[in-house]
């Protein structure tokens, strides 16, 4: 057990009321369970989310996380019943509560030390596409459809930082298209803008992205999760501050077991042995 | 009349000299009206953009703009005759004095509270093409022709906010090509580099834009001019800060007119009557 | 001689033992001249690429540079035996050292006042992907192929700025692919994300960068210049500071030379003759 577990318990995989989860090895495998709404998300559904990312974050075993949606499509957003119908009675406090819930997933989602890879197929809408966004990885099958819906139901296209992840993944007019008409986005013009990083066949999304969290997971773990934490942070760095935290990371790397297991493979002819440390 | 309105008065719609203005409810029509000269731009002309644009952005009426041009192009920049010569005459004081002007342009674009789509047909050269690239659409027809040609007179690529711009729509790679070499860039590579928000038929350019601008005015327009904001602001913040903003955001959205209406005409299975507020 | 000429002797180019230096009116042009190992890299040529850029932006009589490989590829990154069999039995001050080294490359290729451009064909892997990176123009051939391999030997993806610079490239989708798993991008997917500036035909590269080497030297080269120092700082810059530095470096452009020259000429219907001042 890491030296930095503290006296709060995990919750156990059976007790996330609003998701399911599943852990294999390192591969961590979350699912949206509600399928006869499209997996519209609830109030319960943000806070799982919210909470599942950080107790993976702090567990120290998950390497990939794949997000992924049951029955006929990836999520539809936030639940017009149950949530748009809710906030309409809510006092300020308790909607800036409630947004900053949505957007502490989205925080989680970048900020966890693991590749997060969305597994979509059929509609991500609203807060799905950018549940979706803010992953590392977005596999989709052709009949995946980015909708940021926000506008349509007069709110801000830029919801849970969509207006900052967009722009960056697609550059600023795709971005400001879709946020502000919020017109649907099919696979492959998603594909074309850059949204999507991996096509599959039909039907081939959560095969296709469960083989790439395996792959990521059995790999160099470290480097993959240094990876997205420098991508993540160079965002919104200077280059001359990139370029030297780029030097203190590879330092760090330069010292680990992966580095030198991957020299003496090579030295030997063999393929590495990886050990994500 | 809003509360916040002061003591200036509002310029004519037939006193502005360089260009031409009309309002159709909600809709402002800016066209640069100098066929003559492939609408090339004079001191006169940006002082009106910037002051106009200015007074649009007090006004509180408006909700969408549409910048056009008449006859064969959209705008061919700055005058090489009246500006550049005339800028060959000036001391330090002045020159600065001209580019700050023309730079508050760009800034007015961008900061001004409604959606501005450039009707794009023929050329959009120097100072035309940094006016297509600060609007939020650019929606232009297999004519249009962008050509960032600053080098090509002795100047920096980087005018008017171009170097800022340019990589945050198309890329750095791309940015770089355009604004160093000062080629040509035909409509159809602008649309594949992400240049052109919408490719209309040949001669399409205006009616379309129009009718986005319609759209955009008649639908929730404050959650159109949040988005707008929040994608310019959010260009220049970090990932936290923006999350921030965006929850803030839609909690006040969410005490808006249009955000109950969507609810109640969702529920009622009728189309929304849109408020813009 | 500039009056900005300190005591340090400029390096001969016969000095340079780790790579070749040509110099031709203003084009100056290195070569990565060890094809038998695809020109990887040593400390001795890290060493020399950032002193070479470095006494080249302070020379003054540079006005554009071709970086290209000799043989078979480009660049194929850093030494297997050379770079990563040393750097296993280093301490962490040098290994911190060794990494500040390879990140200062790349700040000098940002920051040299000159356009850079990277002749490549076949092979940019690791560290000879991201020279390309930081060049301000990729010119390619069909052979080349870019491989930002870091995790491939466990290190972070993000190294010499590349997690800083990829996504301001070809978008953070794109880029988060490249760098967490290290896949080979061909030339044509290279074109189709904005990675490659030109491309040429087989073989093509070299003579393509030293023909747009030489028109960039002896057109208006300090706007040239001018141009890619505000590309690369307004990638730091809230637009409201771009917009003042575009102000200022148009003011300072406007009492040059070559701003002059091109409003005799036009006006002369002659082309103009460029000082690059």
């Amino acid at each position: 057990m890491s030296p930095f577990t503290g006296s709060a318990s995990r919750t156990g995989a059976e007790e996330w009321r609003h998701l399911r989860l599943a852990l294999d090895a390192g591969v961590a495998t979350v699912t949206l369970a509600r399928p006869g709404r499209l997996n519209a998300l609830t109030f319960g559904a943000y806070a799982d989310l919210r909470d599942l990312i950080s107790e993976l974050a702090r567990d120290g075993s998950v390497r990939a996380l794949v997000l992924g949606g049951e029955g006929a499509g990836f999520c539809s957003g936030g639940d017009v019943d149950e949530i748009i119908g809710a906030t309409l009675a809510m006092d300020t406090r308790q909607l800036l509560d409630f947004n900053r819930m949505t957007g502490q997933v989205v925080q989680a989602l970048r900020s966890c030390p693991f590749p997060v890879i969305a597994a979509v197929h059929g509609a991500a809408a609203g807060a799905g596409a950018v549940l979706a966004l803010a992953a590392d990885f977005r596999v989709a099958d052709p009949t995946a459809r980015f909708v940021f819906l926000f506008t349509k139901v007069g709110l801000s296209g830029g919801d849970m930082g969509a207006a900052y992840l967009l722009p960056r993944v697609v550059g600023l007019g795709h971005a400001t298209r879709l946020l502000m008409l919020g017109e649907p986005v099919r696979a492959d013009e998603a594909e074309r803008i850059g949204l999507i990083s991996r096509l599959t066949d039909t039907g081939g999304a959560p095969a296709a992205a469960r083989a790439l969290a395996r792959r990521l997971a059995d790999g160099p773990a470290l480097a993959h999760a240094q990876t997205k934490a420098l991508l993540t942070a160079e965002l919104d760095m200077p280059l001359s501050a990139a370029v030297e935290l780029d030097a203190a990371t590879q330092a760090l790397l330069m010292n680990g077991a992966d580095y030198a297991e991957f020299h003496a493979a090579f030295t030997a002819k063999r393929p590495p042995e990886w050990q994500g440390r």
